[in-house]
Parts: structure tokens; sequence; C-alpha cells
């Protein structure tokens, strides 16, 4: 508990400032059928309505933007299961950069061909063969190009911060955050945030329970490995923490809680239905976890990350539709 | 063009003045992605974020509020397809009144449980075969209720054009203003706005095209009457324009644009995918005409009122999930 942290209050702060005016600002929204259900008063902070529908394009702008002229003149690189790949595609639109993207081949089609919208050249693996992480690292090094990972960087981290930062900024004192969980860039800046304000807050993450490899590595006290997860939340499809990112939850998160992909449905369609907002099943783990009862002794001033939205509105039928 | 109109500008800025801090000032939504499809600067008046999930609460509530105690204590009625039902539940609730609802058999399940939710007594009777009007007034005398019509009041009228005034307060001056016409109240308030604000301002009022009694009457300068109209666009499946209602709307809308069922479901599709937002099918038709082309010569800068978004999901589903 000696080693300073990779990524400070400092370092979130600084990414705002980055990302100012080329991120949204976006909403809080708060819903009196919601707190009256869950029994608190919940902030729900809708990254669905960021720019390529998810909170992924903070941190990839944030990385994307620190890059020197003669790197964003080669171009940028990026794996990713979905938003971060269209997060990078638009960051390096925005700098007028060119950006190649590798993307699992069962990657939901709206993801792919948003990425390819962007200007992104897509290039696809099969994510239950092959190794993401060699074949972009591979790919980067024979173009020349600028890899930014999807979590397991600084500036990454630090940008996914600065969700949590606005939330409370907006909402004031909260006496817990719930965050969902993928590799846990999101998570570690939400962390690093919310720890770094008030000390006492209760900070929670939510994976699926077919893709606990957080809470698993959390009580294991070290990074655990599982077989891919098969869940329809796809953006927290992880098999085993990030380096980076579980130095930093291992320190600052208080626990991890399950939900269900039924939960995760019956989320979707309260946020449908009551909220009038459209979220993606990885966007809706942290509502699923406080819907369904998942937070133990949950406390009076919630905070909540919706952490994107990309979904099909056939894909939504399918999840859906009865 | 001598008669004065029966609601005024001041008249929707008294009924600002009473709503505020119970009905909400929902968001104007811009999409970068929208604008350019269209080729102009489009504001959207999110109404789906109004209490009950619709503008008519604006008008339920400044209709009620207004009553007498002695009216209020003895409880108050309204006949509706549907979002006005939940509206006047709610008003009632608000004032502590009991309400009695009357609503087509056939309307969605998910509008008439939100009606009862609200503590109001529900009474179905058959859309096809009866008068609303006549059976919602007997039921009024039977009882002593204040009957609160849909559309045809006064303070209904000013109530539904807050919305109008607050989009133009936020946007600034517009040069055209877009409005979802079902008995033609939300026309009638937004007209009054947008015209007692800017003459110059274009006034467009949208029908879905089995539903065009609005615009069939503007063309042959009277009410004009059409068989009930089956679309899925079952706010506006109104068979002929108000009394009240349409002499507004003669003087003050420019003219009405028809868009059809497909072209609605595009628009509720594309409100889903890309703007990450729920909009039920009457709610979506000015949107729908702007994405199919149908608002002729379009200038810079439109406001649309997204009047609704009420719907649930396995409806949705059935409508856009292929």
């Amino acid at each position: 508990m000696t080693n300073a942290l990779p990524v400070t209050l400092d370092d979130v702060r600084d990414a705002a400032a980055q990302i100012k005016g080329v991120a949204h600002r976006t909403p809080v929204l708060r819903s009196r059928t919601l707190d009256r259900l869950v029994g608190a008063e919940v902030h729900l902070k809708c990254e669905n309505f960021q720019r390529i529908g998810a909170f992924k394009f903070r941190g990839a702008y944030n990385a994307a933007s620190r890059l020197s002229p003669e790197q964003v003149a080669k171009g940028i690189a990026a794996y990713s299961s979905g938003n971060h790949a269209q997060a990078v595609a638009l960051a390096a639109k925005e700098l007028g950069a060119t950006a190649v993207i590798l993307m699992p081949e069962d990657t939901p089609q709206s993801k792919l061909d948003a990425t390819a919208g962007y200007g992104a050249e897509v290039v696809t693996y099969d994510r239950y063969t092959g190794d993401r992480v060699a074949i972009g690292e591979a790919l980067a090094a024979d173009r020349g190009l600028a890899l930014i990972p999807p979590y397991e960087h600084p500036h990454v981290i630090a940008g996914q911060g600065t969700a949590a930062l606005e939330l409370i900024e907006e909402a004031g004192d909260l006496d817990a955050l719930v965050v969902p969980v993928g590799g846990g860039g999101l998570m570690a800046g939400s962390a690093t945030v919310a720890k770094g304000l008030r000390d006492r807050i209760r900070v929670i993450g939510v994976e699926p329970e077919a893709g606990d490899d957080t809470k698993r590595s959390l009580e294991a006290g070290r990074r655990v490995s599982i077989p891919v997860p098969r869940t329809i939340a796809d953006g927290q499809a992880a098999d085993i923490p990030g380096e980076l990112t579980f130095s930093v939850n291992q320190r600052l998160v208080d626990g991890i809680d399950l939900v269900t992909d039924d939960q995760i449905r019956d989320a979707m369609r309260f946020a449908f239905e009551r909220l009038k907002i459209v979220i993606e099943p990885s966007g809706a783990t942290g509502l699923a976890a406080l819907l369904a009862g998942r937070v133990d002794r949950l406390p009076q001033r919630v905070g909540v990350i919706i952490s994107g939205g990309n979904i099909g509105a056939g894909r939504f039928a399918e999840l859906c539709g009865n």
C-alpha cells in the first residue's frame, strides 16, 4: 500500500481539461420511480449520450491527443470488442490521423459499421482463438502506428475517470458509486476520482455473472483468468483484469456485485419504458444491480455510471422484446 | 381575421408560470448526424422526458390546477386515447383529487396500466363505435366531476404551448417549427407561441397519412371528418380537428406534411440507435417528416417537438425490430 498509484485525481482533472469541448458533458438523470423502487436517491451518469455512444471516447481522446505530431502523422491503432474501436476511430478523425482498428469478428454489426463510418480501417479476428493483444501489437509495429489500448494505459484510465468527476461535480457528495467493470479502466478511473474526493465513499463494481474475472481476482488477491465469458454484456466479456487497472482496483474498490443476463435485460427494459433512454447490455449492469437488489446495505445517495448505449433496434428487440 | 384568438402568447406565459416546478423543463437535444442528414440545424424538444412521458401533462395540469377547491373536492374526469389519460390522472394526484378516466379499450396496455398506476379509476369503451365526448360528458355529469378535455379548452391549449415556449427560449429564434398534430392542442399552443414571438417563422404540422383530418380541413377551409384512422400513431388517430384548436390552427399554421407508418418506424429506429432515446409513434412524426424529406424548402434553424415516449419494449420490438 506504500507504492504510488499509477493514476491520481490530478491526472483525471488534467484529462477533464484535455477533453473539454471535444467530449460531451453528459446529463445526469434522476427518476422518482427508480428512487422509490430501490429506496435510495439515484443519480445516473448517462454516457450513452457521450460521443460514439459510450464513455470510451473520453479515454481514447485523452490518450490520442497527447501523441506527438509525428505519431499522429503515422497513424493510430486499437483493438477492441466494440466501443473503444469507435472511440479511437473518432479520436483519430478529430486529430486528422488515420486509424486501423482490430475487432472481434462476432462484434455486433452496428459497431463494425460505426467504426468504419468514422473513416477507420477495420481488421477482424476470432476472439475465441486469437490473442488480440499480440495481433494488435504486431499490426501496430508492422505499420508504425501508435497503439491505444482499451484500458491498460494511464491516459486512458484518467480519461475514463472524467465521467465520475462530472457526476460528483453535478450530484454533490455521494455515499456510493456503482460502475460496470470490463477490463477495469472505467472502474479504475472512477475509483480514483471517488476515493480521491471522499475517502469514505463506497466504490462498487458490477460484472455479469459469466464474466466475474475481477471479482475472482479481488478475492484471490491476484489476477485470475477465466474462460472467455459468454454473456449479452459484450463490452464486459473480459477474461482477465488488466494489470494496471487491477493494481488500482485492488486498492480502491470495495466490492464487486454480479448480475445475470436476465437482470441486465430487465434493467434495459426499465430504462427504455420508464427513463425513455437506450442502454446497451454492458451499460446497464450498474442499474441492473440496483434494481435486482444486488447491492447490500444500499446507502442514501448513489451514483451509477450508465456506460453506453450502442445497440441496434433489432438486437434490442431480440433481447427485450418479450 | 378580426376576431381575437381564443389563446394568446400571454396565456401561454401564464401557463408556464402555473406549471413551473410541477412539470419538467425538458431537454433540447442536438445531433450532428441528424443535422447532416437533413441539411439544417435541428433542435429537438424532448417531451418524451416530460412527466407521464408526454407533453400532455402540461395542459392537463394547467387546466386542473385552475379548478376551484370545490371542484377539486368533487373530482376530475377525462377521455383520452392514452397520454392525456395519464396526464389528468397525475394532475389530479398532484392536486389531491380523485380522477375517473375514459379510455378506448384498444389502448396499449402500458398506457392503461400507467393511468391506473397514478390512482385513477379507468373506464373503457370501443372507439370504433362509441362517441367518447358523449360518454365522457355523461360520466362527468353523473358523478359531478370536472371534465378536462384533451384539447378543446383554452387552458389545455395554453399549457401545451409551454413546450414551444421553452424550446424557443433555449434554442433562440427558429426559422421553422415542426409539430405533430392529433386533435390539434399541441399544434395550436405551439403556433400561438411561435407566431406570437416571430411573425415570419414557418409553423408546420405533421399528421400520419391515414389521419390527415387537419390537412384536409385546412384545404377545405372548414373542419372535415374522416373515417377513424388506423395508424401506428395512436395518439394522432383523430377523425376531425377540434373546433377550438382548428380556429387557431386555421389562422396560424402554414401547412401540414404527411408521413407514412414506415417513415414513422424509421424515425423511431433512428432516435433509438443514434440519439439513444425512446419515442412513441405519434411522438416521432415531426422527426419522421424531416428524415423523410417531407418538409419542402427546409430553412436553416428548425425546432421539432418530440411529443412523447410511451411505448412498451414489446410493442417497440414489433414495430422496429427488423
